[in-house]
């Protein structure tokens, strides 16, 4: 039993300290394949050599959310194996594209700590940093989860919560070096919609409808070898159903939002994020969109828009009740910037 | 709402119109692995880059129908999305292998309407052209469908009804540059039969039975981009059963059909084809072919036979009642040609 | 019907033939992401170039179980196609990395005959060998099975029983060309248990449990080109469940033994294995190990562990009942030895 990893609990973490998670790992042609049949996927930049090097980019990246996937994956032994839950995303930026043949790792900072009132649990603020093979910055995001103590008489540490910006702002996005949308073809990319034709408070539907199944799921969060094992075995849950990893539904509904927003190519930050209601197999997850603002870059053609996007099994748009709950139906609300043509 | 693709209706096509389809592809190792998994595909010569040098060929190219699908796939948001009913197939030609790493994109041309007597729906013919990244055509084929009319009080257009082959001639069929089966290793190729060993009129039970999962044709049909609902949201159907693409019932007859025919390497043509019912998850598909017809090539060692592939969840060799309707368990009826080693 | 493969059966067997199997098959970055899509697996030499690289290989290998498999599943259909049980392995030894962009092919002699006693079914022994498309080795292994005689008036065939180690010696183990463990990082490889922190007797809880899908072991076992019936068709076993292949089980296992043994990296040789019960979808697999004996090699920094590897969807630690009999939730008993940094 000593040799298993069991996880870390709260009282394990100390503000400042780095934990370099395990397992690096190469990403390539399979990776994107398998995207593609998990998942709805159709923007063209990462579809497409030809199409990447029409937006002048040396090849097509693969998704901005493969990359954060697999940083992601890594840093669950160390972050969230314990983990009660997964309380939000901040100041979440792609930094550089992810090519075929990279080698992806992950680092973490613990940059807050709070222990819960009730001395059982506790907050660990962390900014993980995802590198390359030449140690170069690829993604950068914060995330805070809730962890069990191991010891309930641990003493509590001194809190510490960090200071994050409420969305990342627009001077702030990273813009993949060469992109440039002057020559984009809107009819290959499958919409004539650019970045000027979205105002800020416009919603869409995305209108198609994915029913996930097991296998789906537990295939793409084996992919980034993500093993918190709710994922995995039916035993842990009373009910037998698999609770599907919150990244699967993300990228589920940013594949589905490309019926609406097909031009809004590059996953550029993450503004924030939160898991609603947990998702399980057999159903039917749907998508809308919000405008939330419109920024430019100093990119060739290129703009920002701020997007919420929100997956759910109900209807469009309904997102919280008359009390300021979100509704039993929503399943994620995210918050985002996009690189769209102008 | 108005920025969703709605797709187009009937009276939205114009003979002699070309629509470039979106979303190029660049397709490889991961797109070849992929179809390996999904469906039970042997042909040596889309195995092994070794077998495939030995056949004059520089690599192993991507499946036949990896190359169907992705350029099918295309065309489903711009020809039927609003379809009612696949109506057939004709003049299908496979003309440049597919290599890891090409690029495809599609076009279809508008070449027939014909409004039906209901004033509800009507018939719409394209033909589509695959090309790779140097605009070479890879595949072209003829497909017709049903497509509802938006608007029942839109004028029917003139009726042109595109004069169609019966079957595609013998001398019509392009050999990919290079192939040579005069070298060729029937132990590697799993099994002796040579062209001269079919005759014309004798049937083949492929014997073996693929019992299909939700999971399984809904990750192949993402794979090739088709974003028909009926494939993915079980709420479309009354049952709560997906309509699987008839693509994915053809690819799994193809690949059953290896046991009998593992020497019928390559798909050079597609004379015809009817789906003609509808498959779900936790049927078991079987199939069994007919040599139609056999002709000479004047690539060294390559025959061609022309074959029909019924895929079926019944008895072999069966095919229509005696009123001369197909019977019920019977999915696909195809009629193609292959090259075979001589 | 004459066509089909209808498989050899134990009449068909002469001991000295030496069968060339079909289909060669090219494997690279598909096969490997797929593999990580199916088993939990991340040990970090077949995730990561660069890994690899700090180890003293070119690149990351294929996993040792891709290998194991791509050469396993040739056989099939010329020698366990009519098997009625999987006996036993023995002599496995993996002879050179597998590299992406390999292409392998098998090749088995028949090295042992012996008719039952009911004179119904015999017992063949093969030993199969995997090699590369220089003609390399990189693969070696025994395998016997029982086969059902086509014809019960054959006669018996001469008893031949081979003798076989009963493991293979350490001096025998192959160490991949250029392995360098006297850099290794602990860290990134996820645990810091070295070679000599094992001891003979030693057992070890994987803790975590993966439930089995459909979907998931046909994908595998199709991507292995493994043909037998009983893993996709669900009208061949009475109550529609289809036979989960035994080398499933054995990727899954090993792929979950990461957690206490994340520093096995190589598998290096198969010292023996029996496939006790049936595995089918639905269950939970878990495993444990057993550290059975400990050795020196004369690569820099690299030790041997010999390790039984359970897999059961029982509780840990229990294998036989005390009439010596497996207990009937084991599914797996497997011995092999691995390489590990001392």
């Amino acid at each position: 039993m000593t040799k298993t990893n069991p996880g870390r609990f709260f009282e394990d973490y100390r503000v400042g300290e780095v934990i370099r998670h395990a397992v690096p790992r190469t990403v390539g042609a399979g990776e994107r394949a398998l995207y593609h049949a998990l998942y709805p996927q159709r923007h063209a930049l990462y579809s497409s050599d030809a199409f990447a090097s029409s937006c002048g980019l040396r090849a097509s990246p693969l998704d901005d959310m493969i990359a954060f996937h697999v940083v992601f994956g890594k840093t669950v032994p160390d972050i969230s194996l314990n983990a009660v839950a997964n309380l939000g995303y901040a100041e979440g930026r792609w930094l550089k594209p992810v090519w075929p043949g990279d080698t992806l790792r992950s680092e973490s900072e613990v940059i807050g700590l709070k222990q819960n009132s009730n001395g059982k649990t506790g907050v660990v603020w962390v900014r993980t940093r995802g590198l390359n093979q030449d140690d170069e910055e690829v993604l950068s995001y914060v995330r805070w989860v809730m962890v069990r103590k191991r010891d309930l008489d641990a003493p509590a540490p001194d809190t510490v919560i960090p200071d994050l910006a409420a969305s990342v702002s627009p001077g702030d996005l990273v813009v993949p070096e060469g992109l440039d949308f002057t020559s984009y073809d809107t009819a290959l990319a499958g919409e004539p919609h650019r970045w000027g034709d979205y105002e800020v408070g416009e919603t869409i539907d995305h209108v198609d409808g994915v029913t996930v199944e097991e296998a789906e799921h537990m295939m793409a969060t084996r992919l980034w070898q993500n093993t918190a094992k709710v994922h995995f075995d039916a035993t842990v849950r009373p009910d037998g159903s698999r609770l599907i990893y919150g990244g699967h539904v993300i990228s589920l509904a940013r594949a589905l939002s490309f019926n609406g927003l097909a031009n809004a190519q590059v996953v550029a930050a993450l503004n924030g994020g939160a898991h609603v209601n947990p998702c399980t197999s057999g159903l039917t997850v749907r998508a809308w969109s919000e405008v939330l603002d419109r920024a430019e870059t100093s990119a060739p053609g290129v703009g920002a828009l701020r997007l919420r996007l929100v997956a759910t099994t109900g209807a469009p748009f309904a997102l919280r009740a008359e009390d300021g709950k979100y509704l039993p139906d929503v399943l994620l609300d995210l918050d985002y910037w996009a690189l769209v043509p102008k």
